[in-house]
């Protein structure tokens, strides 16, 4: 007694019905099939297709079944298959004959696609809401830390010295791309594949652009075939996915390293960190390590559809049901990774002394001394390495040698070599458009801070 | 009041909790769990590190807690975060003091691994039996359908004509090959872990002998970081699926091809069929769509575990937590697979007249008849290839072309040619040993009905 | 003697520098690098950093070193590791002293990015047009076969009737969507990062706009950090390449298929055809083989690419010398891709004939004729069905049944039903916007004509 | 004037012809290719097929190709598609008449899969003498630096004092299952698939058995359709790359980690070490950052491989063409991988000093702390947790509590408890089975010295 029964005499066995359900999972489309089934039954009597008051049913019964199904009421049943089935076959049940006509000119090719379609741009509007979230934790711990200088690392080895705000405001960068990205995801996704039905449109006399209106498209899709088999709205989706997890993945990393007892940069809170089955003295960071791990696997649900719709010739495919779990997983999971991020940024404290205490270290003032030479870099760069290689063989600061040590190595060495030595010379003295300069850092930080509305006190 | 809590001042915040626990999906291992708790317990009975009465109690309330969960009437916690501290913790309320022991001599991170490898164990065993049920499924639609010539296919073009049994058996071979992969993974995987503690092993005079013997593993793991650390043996498990799950994507395939209209080579049963919401007439292969399609994230899943372990340091990070979901639903999934495709074995016909009406196209008899003419390969090869040419013009068949044809194309065409032409012919030619002559079949065939035991009847 | 060794007293082994070595795939980079470093030159001597005459041998000896590169003249040098340092030492060697000068205010950590961002640039160009030559193709290929009834198809089963220049205009939809996700990434890819430096910025007094404008960047980088450790640029193109990958992967399947025996739809020419070794009939659709196969690569280059940045720390590390090799390969596999479809597409002929003889298979009116009882349309579902089961088993058409068959099964059959049945019947019905209806596909088609310019003659 | 031309009219375009050839990377199995003819046509010849004089002279003219390829003096032409085609040509060429014979009952299909295979189980013998060449050099770097005490991680938390030696051990197990992994392998691929021919096997006496056992493989396949259309065999191997990338990309980040400032447990020499272009005191660990980084690509491979063989029906189709690239990568880079990675075990120093001065800090001693106390586990975590607690709070170490600080917070304390503090101290207490202690490390360290028969001197 499946609703497509008509040419059959069996019925499917269980395993089969078992494994072809998609019910456990896709009922998460409630809302958003409802939504689609009203506007769907809307057009159809504005059309004539069917009477008002067969809508007026149609329309009460699922606002009914959508509230047994938020009250937890509602009888998922795996042998209806999916969330359209069960909720066509529970609005017959309650409101008989008017019922079997809302699936008039529609298919579950296009059904579906609407209610995932509809589904999606709320899930974008939900990451970019979390991604402005952590933007904004992000530069209140900037606020905060103004005038903070650490090492900055390439290739985790010492490099030039950096403002912390600066570095926390590379993130806010790469997350304004991401939302961007998933902005530019949604403009492209928002057109409505109702109306394609099965794959070739219907016959009856339909207003595809009512029902897109009505669900707030910008325009209905151009071509049933391409409306039903395409699913590179997803693909786009969760490859900015991906985008974001994988910053979100140099994050956790950077933070985990940062909490080290090596680094000693940041000392989390204890609520948001956790111990250890054996060893009493553990407290480990763990949020920023699954943050870093659950990138793995938004990459994974990527693959997954990828290779999901790799050589599937046109139009729909059942292989296509398995489009959602990957999807739903994806944004739940970065969602998570941004939520969890930002409550961490809001609860670690930067080892302020402990970090001033290490940075003699590492010559960071090398490259602004090769600047201060005034000569041909290549030559400056090979003067400094000189002199770099006299420190380290006997264990000192660049600052620690005398001009004499340095006017050895070159006569371009003058007594105002030591105004260019030392980590806070060395930082003062960059001012590069977008370099960790006071006054440039102090202006993206302001540039943030406005467009986000953060009260500075 | 965690299990750790000593010396932390605040607990985690909730989207803290709610973002590291793994109670939700590691519950799966409870009876493995417990498995192992039992053998520690005893160990540590027997080494004298706790009491017997300990022992005992600890034993019998493990039972307990495992009839509970069996009859659905444990409560899981998300605040005691995982499997582990979950049973610890209802050991706790249920036995008191004897519990606080358990925990002697053990960290989560070689238990939850020794959970992981029991789980795997029997998970590879559940696998290889499902491989078998298809194969036996194969073999037996072989038997039914012994003889039974069909297009050979390169290129999805038509190539020689080949026995079915021979073509279907090509699947029973790779299967075996699957079979054999999981099982190399489970040899190498059988080492047991516990006792390596949280990464150091422990100065408690522990057996790590006792407990891998009784939880059946080959020997304790020689390294106790390694033990910790290392999650290959799941990689390995999740590699041998991935190329199961890749030979059911091309049965698949090759079946939703068989089932289509234009190949029309076999008719599903209603039972293993499903219809359409809008278009009566239609019937459709879903599961062997599904199966195509679910090699996706079996695939995925792979490339999420793959990644997850990239660039991890030593020892035990809390990303590896992220291990679990993975792999059962890679299992999960490949179990499905080939359940389904066994039962869809069961549920076709061959529509025997069709295919043979069919076998005259695409000259399946081309290369026999370059065997024939016993010239150098090259020379004859270019010979028929002109024959072809002469048919294809004139939409013939090679076996319509008349002695005159073929002597004007080459002298070495002699009368008794017409006994290589037709696919017949063609078929009984092919002698080789694996090749598609009815001999060698046959002889395959016996092979793996003798060491399935199948009945021929 | 490597340009940076200063303060090394040791040369790298031999192992080393073959692992560690760039030059061997980023001389790809060269005119993108003299270009930048010819913008560089120039805005130094404008900022005073350079003298003129400086400025104006070091624009000389890059324009001479790039023709020599063009004529196969230039000697590529391991040992310089890459194509920056090769280009530089190799100026040295020719201007002396003033190409010193020119790496001042500048690191390769910022060099290679504005090189590898130009080269996308001229990438996403390249593809867009392969795109649009491929949908030119294809909008040719269905103007010449305007009327071509076909089935479509759901699940590889036969669905309703559509006509082929719909079909082809589903792919020409998807193409468009990702020529738009190509453009949507040049616009996010376009800021400049010359002047990071090495990932802090400089003190020297640089004009970063002026190198942007100079080499048409919409701006630089407004965070030096940022600049030059992030490369979600080439994550955002290579999975738009990986979408148009699948794209491309499904036609492939498509065509593999109709150029089968079995659904017999189109005839390749010999010129986009190969044979085989061994069987001299064959005649097979390679290129679609190939594109289809080919889709594999694309997506396991972003793999390499998301796997790669996983769990980077801030801000550049080695590991992203890496992220050329991929891109490169993605690039280039898609433009063969695009291209050999479209080629593809020029030398095919549809089978006309045999494709009508094969329409009346599969009940492709059997929607249209639910729709024509106008019962609500659960009900005319079932009643369809029930005629679909009587002609399968009396192994006839719809058309085929009489009008009493039909009344025994519904009263709501009359005599007009036969204008509804039959496949030209069928789709002669459609009228939705969007759909196989011949008026809409028309529109359609004059909407591609127009935008492509094509001429209909 | 393709080998296969005679059916064809045209010949293919020049793009097709660029986008379908191979042989710009499958002549790397030149060498096998002609090996796998030799064979054949020693076996053609006995068993009557082509004359002993037509094999003398294939013999001789494959020798005297092998040799002009290896002088760099074969002309390989893009028009003959692949190696083999290439090959056979030339052997034309040079012998005439007796080459066209070559070719008798073979296909390209069974061919390139012989070469395939014989390829890879050349490349397994060469990437397991690579992993022990790591092995040996983990293992001298252990016995030089026998006794070093390193802080163990868990989370990059310091956790518990271990022993160098036992550290670096880990890798060699790890490692040590990888080789066991590609034995595996190539024990299932060692079947021969030639004689398989197209796809069918073939008519003529071809004896199987004697090219299987002339080539050294276990058996011939049994199934011909097996033979030519599966590829589990690359599947496997790159799995097993994948697996053993993971490792080094571990071992890579750990060794990053301890080249860093902030660690700063090794110094790397300068000859393994780079520089950079604008920073003159930097010393970068690259050869490791590579080492991480490009374990991507392997993953990326085996990614290619698995999505390219998905859905793919029966039995040979051009998509696996593509199979060989992936592979041929994958070998090349991890073999890189390995062997810098040795090279890299080779050049490396211990910070003794450094190190051991930073033991005190994180309470590594914890853990035995806890173990010392003799009360329930739970109990004795929550105490010692207290203790730590105190210490955070006063920056003090756990050794550094009086005993009345201690009896304050747990009775169970008594003046023998400091020779359970320190981490000299608790490292002494381990002796597990495949512990930290000294006793089992060094056992653990014999076993390895003996197995890879290292000189102790």
């Amino acid at each position: 007694n499946k609703l497509w029964g008509g040419r059959f005499e069996q019925t499917v066995t269980d395993k089969v019905e078992k494994f072809t359900e998609s019910i456990s999972f896709d009922k998460e489309l409630y809302k958003h099939d409802i939504m689609g089934s009203k506007a769907h039954a809307s057009m159809l009597a504005k059309q004539g297709l069917i009477g008002e008051s067969d809508r007026d049913s149609i329309l009460k019964g699922l606002d009914e079944i959508q509230r047994n199904i938020e009250a937890g009421e509602f009888e998922w049943r795996e042998d209806r298959e999916d969330v359209h089935m069960n909720i066509e076959a529970a609005l017959t049940e309650m409101i008989g004959e008017p019922a079997k006509k809302l699936h008039t000119a529609r298919s579950r090719n296009d059904q579906v696609l609407t209610d995932f379609k509809l589904w999606c741009r709320d899930a974008i509007d939900r990451i970019v809401a979390s991604i402005k979230n952590l933007q904004v934790a992000l530069v209140k711990l900037a606020l905060n830390n103004e005038g903070l200088i650490v090492p900055g690392y390439t290739h985790l080895q010492r490099a030039q010295p950096v403002l912390l705000p600066h570095l926390l405001l590379a993130y806010v960068e790469q997350l304004e791309r991401d939302a961007g990205r998933l902005l530019d995801c949604k403009v492209r996704m928002n057109f409505c594949p109702l109306g394609a039905c099965a794959l070739a449109g219907t016959g009856l006399p339909i207003d595809r652009f009512m029902t897109s209106d009505a669900l707030g498209f910008t325009a209905p899709m151009r071509n049933s075939i391409d409306a039903v088999s395409d699913r590179d709205f997803v693909l786009e989706f969760l490859s900015a996915n991906s985008i974001t997890a994988i910053h979100l993945s140099r994050l956790g990393e950077e933070w985990v390293l940062w909490a080290s007892e090596e680094f000693g940069f940041i000392t989390p809170s204890d609520s948001v960190s956790t111990g250890s089955s054996i060893m009493p003295q553990k407290k480990n960071p763990d949020p920023m390590e699954l943050v870093r791990g659950k990138s793995a696997r938004v990459i994974g649900d990527l693959v997954t559809l990828l290779t999901l719709c790799k050589g599937l010739p046109l139009a729909y495919n059942r292989d296509l049901q398995e489009d959602k779990e990957p999807v739903f997983d994806s944004i739940k999971t970065v969602v998570g990774m941004l939520e969890v991020s930002a409550e961490f940024a809001q609860n670690i404290t930067f080892n302020q002394e402990r970090i001033q205490k290490s940075l003699p270290a590492g010559h960071l003032d090398a490259t602004t001394l090769a600047d201060y030479l005034g000569l041909p870099f290549r030559t400056a760069h090979e003067i400094v390495g000189t002199c770099v290689h006299l420190c380290v063989s006997r264990n000192l600061r660049l600052e620690d040698l005398t001009l004499d040590d340095l006017k050895r190595i070159s006569p371009a060495f003058h007594q105002d070599v030591y105004e260019y030595l030392g980590v806070e010379n060395a930082i003062n003295k960059f001012r590069s458009y977008g370099s960790t300069g006071a006054a440039c850092v102090a202006k993206q930080l302001d540039y943030w801070v406005t467009k986000f509305g953060i009260s500075k006190n």
